[in-house]
């Protein structure tokens, strides 16, 4: 028998009608012979209308109360699921994220996991109840207060829910079955991915793909857990996501996928003085306001004028954030002007195989360039090569990509390099 | 410096404007040097909206999971006062029944308050804040499931956290401003009552006034807290619920009022063999349906026949249930029929003077015959009388009863009696 964790998001359980369905989903599995824990969102768009309803109430509501306005959503949700599991005849006890013991810092709209000490949904499994939680919530070790994981939450409530009841898979349901080599949106031919390392995993989910917070995969990682990313509307098998390049009995990609990402912006800081400390002291800048950057190109100085421009991207919801805080320091550095570019897409290549083939960024850059697509800026890991172009080339880039690297399902696209070590 | 509990119901912050409307009082009595703690009610038609919900689900659902889907209404309000309360510059933080220590049994749906261990909301107080708790709602003190008070439950939360931190008074914030003679819908001459014992409110709530909940009377009496019953829409002085009848130094009115009730239904039981056993076998199955009885009639013996008739009243709700379960004892109890009537309506007359005024019972029934009311069922206690008749003559017997012991505004309505002990 063994101990699976499911994990259904806010589309999947959007109505009665689909928390009825899922419940079908979950006693099957219980029936199966499964331990079966289910990790769910709150329904739909209920957490937009709490938002909503916040705002009407205050301009700027304090995290505390906004994190037990939220918390709500999954109360709602996973006590009607229980409700329609019970209904089949199954016993099923809802708990939130409190009561299942996912203890969590105390930041208020992106708390982080601390531990998990899950003693209660332990002892509802041993007297044969299904078990439902809360995602996206927890509760602050030292204040006690209620708070929320932000983002994708819901993913790493599952991955960690599943670590720590030692889980041998924990299963993210989502509206498509699994990770494809790129958007089939925009690619028609993108191939399915049957499985897939945790660290390309890591790099999909960091360049754009939103099948998978990054959180959660880190999660899984360290705990070496396999996530499997299916589908709540069918019942083929997903994507499965284990294993690490770092392991030699692991068959690795050479190109996994084609990635990209419309929800960054770019700021440019013109004229910046070519001396030491300038760079610090923007960046220090942007880490205060706590916002995350993604790419930073630094150009060489201009000829004779001691000055550069520094640019780099971010998520376009905290621009104005930090535009406002680099407007403070303009005259303590001395930089000339402040940019701000919302029109820009980020294309990523990824693939494990990458390392040992360094023509691969080449090939990239050039088929990019072939497709008439000017790149503004590039940035390289070990196992991915990302640049940044005009938002409207954005899909005229993946496609020529996708292409050039064979990834389409027409001929056995994944070419699997023997890792060699 | 007092400390004051105040609680809104539901009609109170039924959108993001009374809610603002609400922070403001509320922050007037912080300003005015109180301490506050404040107990909400879900929002408007929220219970009704997951209630809803919960049934599109499932048709039976688990008591457990009921009670933790509707306090996700609580959660939402006081969430929302929380920040509306920010909004004006003071401090609040929200608590949940559980949070607030608010322990209980564990009958789910209509929990009873065991104890209050209210240890975070006084330090939340002493830090300045003001305090906002989730009414009608706790958590169960053996199994630490979430339960909810049925009925009138904030009222109850709000009156034992007021005892549990012995707060000066306990606020009740409704739609009208106080208790009335009768009920100016019905007597438009109803006169607005300034002050009433606990044991005359105990009668008028138990006798259909909705203004409070028997419980919260109960409670308020038990630890002699006052109780001031207002409307959240005026600043005018409500009702002072405080001082037992059975203490000689409160004046106490001859008649209080005059309290109606259409809730419920009868249920006749014909021909029910007149034999030691009978009525205990009948009352036993009704209170094994865990139904609550309120007026009993028996008739004496038709002669010769040996057999008798048993009428009594229940709340209409749980008239199907309670006739399912008088009928599977027909053959054991070989009763002849069994008749559900619920078109009839209850009419009661309160006062703790009656106790030493023998002739009030007398003078109540003739004023409802002369107004041409049959009377049905008739039941008393010291501080009350009720009679049962058809429902289509509810209102001509309050307001025949109310001009007959001149309880109209006209004059100086409510006599009080000196107690003499």
């Amino acid at each position: 028998m063994a101990l699976v964790v499911q994990k259904y998001g806010g589309s999947s359980v959007g109505d009665a009608e689909r928390i009825k369905r899922v419940a079908e989903r979950i006693v099957a599995a219980r029936k199966a012979g499964d331990d079966v824990v289910v990790v769910v969102s709150a329904m739909g768009d209920t957490t937009d209308e709490l938002l909503d309803l916040a705002n009407q109430v205050s301009p700027l509501p304090p995290g505390r109360e906004l994190d037990m306005l939220l918390t709500a959503g999954e109360r709602i949700s996973m006590a009607l699921l229980a409700m329609a599991i019970h209904n089949l005849g199954y016993e099923a006890r809802s708990f939130t994220g409190s009561q299942a013991g996912v203890l969590t810092t105390s930041t208020h709209g992106r708390a982080r996991i601390i531990d998990v000490t899950p003693g209660r949904l332990r002892g509802a499994l041993d007297e044969g109840a299904i078990v439902i939680v809360a995602g996206f919530q927890g509760v602050a070790q030292d204040t006690k207060d209620i708070t929320t994981l932000g983002r994708g939450g819901s993913d790493t409530t599952a991955v960690a829910l599943a670590a720590a009841l030692e889980a041998d898979v924990c299963e993210i349901y989502t509206d498509v079955d699994g990770v494809y080599t790129a958007d089939p949106r925009i690619v028609p031919d993108a191939r399915h991915i049957e499985q897939i390392t945790y660290e390309e995993m890591l790099e999909l989910a960091a360049c754009g793909a939103k099948i998978l917070h990054l959180r959660s995969v880190e999660y899984a990682r360290r705990f070496n857990l396999p996530i499997h990313v299916r589908s709540s509307y069918s019942q083929k098998n997903g994507t499965m996501v284990k294993g690490s390049m770092e392991d030699p009995s692991v068959e690795q990609a050479l190109i996994t996928g084609v990635a990209h990402d419309r929800s960054e912006a770019k700021i440019t800081l013109v004229g910046v003085p070519d001396e030491p400390g300038a760079a610090g002291r923007i960046f220090e800048t942007v880490a205060g306001a706590e916002i995350n950057i993604d790419m930073i190109v630094q150009n060489v100085s201009t000829e004779g004028t001691g000055r550069t421009d520094i640019s780099f991207t971010l998520p376009k919801a905290d621009g104005p954030q930090a535009m406002s805080a680099l407007n403070k320091i303009q005259d303590a550095v001395k930089f000339k002007s402040l940019l701000f570019d919302d029109h820009v897409g980020k294309v990523s290549l990824i693939g494990a195989g990458m390392r040992s083939h360094p023509g691969v960024a080449a090939q990239f850059f050039a088929c990019i360039g072939a497709a008439g697509v000017n790149i503004e800026m590039i940035s390289t890991s070990e196992i991915r090569v990302s640049v940044v172009c005009r938002d409207t080339d954005l899909d005229t880039a993946v496609r020529a990509v996708h292409a050039e690297f064979e990834l389409g399902g027409g001929e056995e696209a994944v070419v699997y390099a023997g890792t060699g070590r």
